[in-house]
């Protein structure tokens, strides 16, 4: 018994993912799950020792039982608890008492049930801890790792495939098997697949974690409902990425009636997704919006490693192919360049009769009968100094040919991309699935094929071909000490850090406001200063184009409205500003999201962000190329480029005040809900903060 | 030799798609469109006689071929000519005076090619136009009649399918070749497969005429890269829908680019491609945007049949997916609708433990174990008022196990649907290929079933659950005899037309100027009249905000101005209208296709449209229901729903004033290029017309 308690050589959870032997606790003939997870692991080849535990022993999936954990008699890595919930607990001691490092939990009705689960699920937890054990599940189907040909698993597994890049993790059980199933059907080999889950002990971070240290993951596909743990996942992410190993997410909870739906399902927060969004973008984090563009984006990621943002070449047999290829790209933001005349010139003499030379490239029918013009045309293409990546259209044949006339027509595809360095990709005509025999030729001849058809293996590329997110800016230096509030305190923050605010002058008396009012000049605005008064126009409290001899009266009938329509307000005097008028209304709003932290919104100010939703949105800090960046982002951006005549709005300083803004936010602390300035006024001549309101915790 | 000149039964073009006998005309061993043609026929069983014809004459293909057309002596209804094209019009007056009904002409190098091309092609129509020849093509790869037995195609086949409901018509051969082989690895039966090439003769109008026609065709799949003649297109597009036959379609040209591809391609005009959505949406054609989503979308119109437009009802076993179908049909427009509460309270005794009523519906693994709480659930959802069609989620299984588990467990879906009259049908998890025993075992049952998976799915299904659209309302009776033209003519023209205008006086001295004004009262416009000047504020001809005691010297500056700017322009007066302030600024033009004639855009007006390009556009005329949707599709539309406090503009009225703006133009006839009226100025009392301009043809 003594090795059973030796010290591992690895960690507890190297130990559980990589376990060297595992026990099937509640094991019986009489249960699917006992059955496949028995199953699995031998049509795997899992090496290491199988023990199976049952309480009246006896022979099962036709080995010998043993009655209880304590009977194995040898070290257990990883165990499988099929057990009823009511012994659980008493399982879960025993085996920390075994020195087992690790259990698959299987069994639904915790957390995702309510609050009497959640209780059930936090002791589990606890006990889990208390005996040193690392959990998966509950609610979850298990994990396999293909390369260690273990399965640790309750539906049935297909068995590894050679050549295998991809691990895919999700937090529903049901879709980790939907996506093994398509991988399948795709030929994709894979590295791992987990199920997290109601991520109990282990979550998502964990284990993509680990996978980042295994070499031969390439990427990641992660399919969530929620992120439990941000900051780990975001630091998971990262050390993925640091690794080499892009990571792919489809993420459910983009429409609102989704994360209703996955709250009733799972009792988890779906965060909001525009901030989900931002996040993705801040974190290199590639983003798909269906099952089959996961897999296929991260399996496109697995093989093509990091890319150059840029132009895609396309070359295709047929016209009508090329059309839809131009519509689909243009629709999904892949951008097809224009060829430079050098590229022509060299295309036209290797070209099939009647081909155009062009991007797409038409290479016309003729190329069956000329394959080497393929070989010929495909370097020049990716040759061109716009063009980043090269795509050739064409269909690894089915099974039944395999092996006959097509072969040589993929060794002319793959003869010309092995010209070039830029990445290549042959993509099918349309979606199909991928023979093994199909998936061995390509392999065979070192091409990255795609099988989703020309519309969503351009969509499975798209996220590739955009640049990387430049590092997040430095975080502002020096924190606020005060919590300003009230337009007059904010604009003061404001204008102290950086931001440029309109000129204002509190008067307190209408000798102040006539002196002010001359100093400034011009027509003025005046409003109420008033801690207790958010809204001022509906108060009375805002007078418009006052000429300055008309101040002082105005500041008296100003003050009369205010008092009568909201007597009980603290009163701190009149704000007189210069009038501004032209230019374009900028909205700039920061929100501290619960999961994700502070984040900064701009878009048109006015009708354009209430009525429109026309708004970018990143997380903060922002750097002043990043805000340059969300302006280009709004639909109604032709009215800072000069619209009508008009003279186009200083950008460089609009996208500097918004930086500076957002840092200004930031240095308010994370007790800061939201700093709202609106407007923000963009001119020719730069830009000024007309109003701003900060919304504090409490 | 008297029988080969014999009147045939049916039409020429009946001869040509339905032929009892078929000439290769140029038939070679050494021709692999030849062998391919041959292989076709025998493939498909053609029962009729193939004849071969070869100047050298000799055994090819196995059989003995004829030296010359005359030399077959035998009456033939369709010929393949794969004869150089030097050759070419030889043949086709001999094939005429064999009095053969009809030739697909494989060859390329006609109008796709330029100028000469075109003019090849237009002396072969000709040719066979004089010889009563039709023809298929050129630039084609022919046709096959599965449901006949035939093939005229000259890329290899698979044979025929049973319970084959869907044609396909495709503008491109190779395009055709694909989506043949797309729907042969859906296991999607075809009826027909046809490519027309350049259309010399036959077009895409012609095709789906005779297809609609015959029974067995449920629905039509169609890829255009243009449309050479749009009356006759929308006319047969008509007919099969009359016929019970949808018609879907995929055009290349959304993009710019296609478009300029397209052109280079085909020598076809592309038309613009929001106008031919606007066709789309007038005339019940279903459009999609890839190729799987053509095939798809027609395979579900010809098992579903016309449906009830509507919300869908989803049922899955797997929380995730029931996430993803919320998020995708939120994208895609598809209505998940909430369940009432009978429907709750029916569907909760028969779910399986921890599952909860709900759209979509997630019944959770547990109806692995208990399959019979689906078919108890399906029929409880559909009978939801809210509910048109239902959907559940489930694979049918690939060959090894297609007759295995989960025939079980589709049968009980089956039963499942056949409880309900609405509209069923299955769809995949995720998107994959059809085996054989999986579309048998689908069609035993008498199921739909899409293997497009939950995203592809519903994106397939969406424009099905759609309402179908309104009749095109009546024409405008009268015809207008002038041809208004400048602001002042042309309200006038639009007041008479039911259009409500704001109230105009031309005045023409300043005793003129007066009067008006102070009929009128307020402040006032004040706008230059002249046919010579269209941009007024450029010219000096607006004075805005008048009060009416200085109409006088306004009316005299304003002359004097624009007689300084534009000397030469011939001066008719000053209009004097009321200034209108407040309310939402509306733009509505028309347009006259080219190809689809004339159209009605309406958008916010300013920069609203001039920036954002937010606008909707229908083919004219349209009803006052139809411009209330056109109004409910700008993305600005909160504008006109009291935004901000202000009151809701008056939509009724608006959309009366659209309709009737529409039907004014109609009325102008063919030669007005565009009524403009900028802005309709729309309040919460009613609209008016503020400015309106009429460009013409000549």
């Amino acid at each position: 018994m003594a090795d059973i308690h030796a010290p591992a050589g690895t960690t507890p959870l190297d130990r559980l993912l990589r376990p060297r032997s595992i026990a099937l606790i509640g094991a019986t003939e009489r249960s699917i799950w006992s059955v496949s997870a028995h199953d699995n692991l031998k049509r795997f080849g899992f090496t290491g020792n199988i023990h199976l535990v049952n309480p009246k022993g006896g022979i099962i999936h036709g080995q010998e039982a043993a009655r209880s954990i304590a009977e194995i008699g040898e070290r257990v890595d990883a165990a499988l608890i099929m057990v009823p919930e009511a012994g659980l607990l008493e399982i879960i001691d025993e085996l920390g008492a075994a020195g087992v490092a690790g259990a698959v939990v299987l069994s639904s009705g915790f957390a995702e049930a309510g609050a009497a689960g959640a209780a059930r699920q936090a002791e589990m937890t606890r006990r889990a801890r208390q005996a040193g054990l690392r959990l998966i599940g509950p609610n979850c189907l298990g994990f396999a790792s293909y390369l260690d040909n273990t399965a640790i698993w309750t539906t049935p597994l297909r068995r590894p495939m050679p050549g295998a890049r991809l691990a895919i993790v999700s937090q529903s059980g049901a879709l980790a098997g939907q996506m093994e199933q398509f991988a399948y059907q795709q030929r994709i080999g894979l590295t791992h697949l987990v199920s997290t889950g109601n991520e109990a002990d282990l979550n998502v971070a964990d284990i993509i974690n680990h996978l980042a240290g295994q070499a031969a993951v390439r990427a990641i596909a992660v399919f969530l409902e929620t992120v439990r743990d941000p900051a780990g996942f975001l630091a998971a992410v990262a050390t993925a990425r640091a690794a080499g190993k892009p990571v792919v997410v489809l993420k459910v909870g983009a429409s609102a009636a989704a994360a209703k739906a996955a709250q009733a399902h799972t009792g988890s927060l779906v965060g909001n997704d525009a901030v989900f969004n931002a996040v993705c973008a801040r974190h290199g984090i590639i983003r798909a919006y269906s099952m089959e563009e996961l897999i296929l984006t991260a399996d496109l990621a697995a093989h093509l490693g990091p890319m150059p943002p840029g132009g895609l070449a396309l070359a295709a047999m047929s016209g009508g192919l090329c059309e839809i290829a131009l519509d689909n790209a243009e629709t999904l933001g892949v951008m097809l360049p224009g060829l430079d005349t050098a590229t022509m010139a060299a295309l036209a003499p290797v070209l099939p009769e009647f081909a155009v030379p062009g991007n797409p490239l038409d290479l016309t029918g003729g190329a069956m009968l000329k394959p080497e013009s393929i070989t010929a045309a495909l370097p020049v293409l990716a040759a061109d100094p716009r063009v980043a990546a090269l795509a050739f259209v064409f269909d690894v044949p089915l099974k039944e040919d395999a092996r006959g006339a097509a072969r040589k027509f993929i060794r002319h595809v793959a003869e010309g991309f092995k010209q070039t360095s830029k990445p290549c990709l042959l993509i099918s005509h349309s979606f199909g699935t991928v023979s093994a025999e199909g998936r061995a030729l390509v392999e065979e001849y070192g091409i990255t094929y795609c099988a989703g058809g020309i519309s969503l293996g351009l969509k499975a590329l798209a996220p590739l071909l955009r640049a990387a997110p430049p590092p997040a800016p430095a975080l502002p230096a020096a924190a606020a000490t005060a919590r300003p509030s009230g337009e007059r305190a904010v604009l003061a923050y404001l204008a102290a850090r950086g931001v440029p605010v309109v000129p204002q002058h509190l008067a307190t008396c209408t000798t102040d406001a006539t002196a002010a009012a001359q100093k400034l000049g011009g027509g003025l605005a005046l409003k109420i200063a008033s801690p207790d008064i958010a809204h001022k126009t509906e108060a009375g409290g805002v007078a418009l184009n006052i000429a300055p001899e008309d101040a002082a009266s105005a500041y008296e009938a100003l003050l009369a409205r205010v008092r009568a329509a909201r007597p009980e307000a603290e009163i701190e005097g009149v704000i007189i500003s210069p009038m501004r008028g032209g230019g374009t209304e900028i909205f700039v709003g920061t929100l501290n999201d619960p999961q994700w932290g502070p984040a900064i919104s701009v878009g048109l100010g006015g009708i354009w962000v209430e009525a429109l939703k026309d708004t970018s949105l990143r997380l903060l800090p922002v750097s002043a190329t990043e805000a340059r960046e969300m302006l280009e982002e709004l639909r109604g951006k032709a009215l800072l480029e000069g619209f009508r005549g008009a003279p186009p709005v200083d950008r460089a300083a609009l996208a500097a005040a918004i930086a500076a803004i957002g840092n200004a936010a930031l240095a308010l602390g994370p007790r800061l809900v939201s700093l709202e300035i609106n407007p923000l006024l963009a001119t020719a001549e730069g830009v000024e903060a007309l109003d701003a309101l900060t919304v504090w915790e409490d």
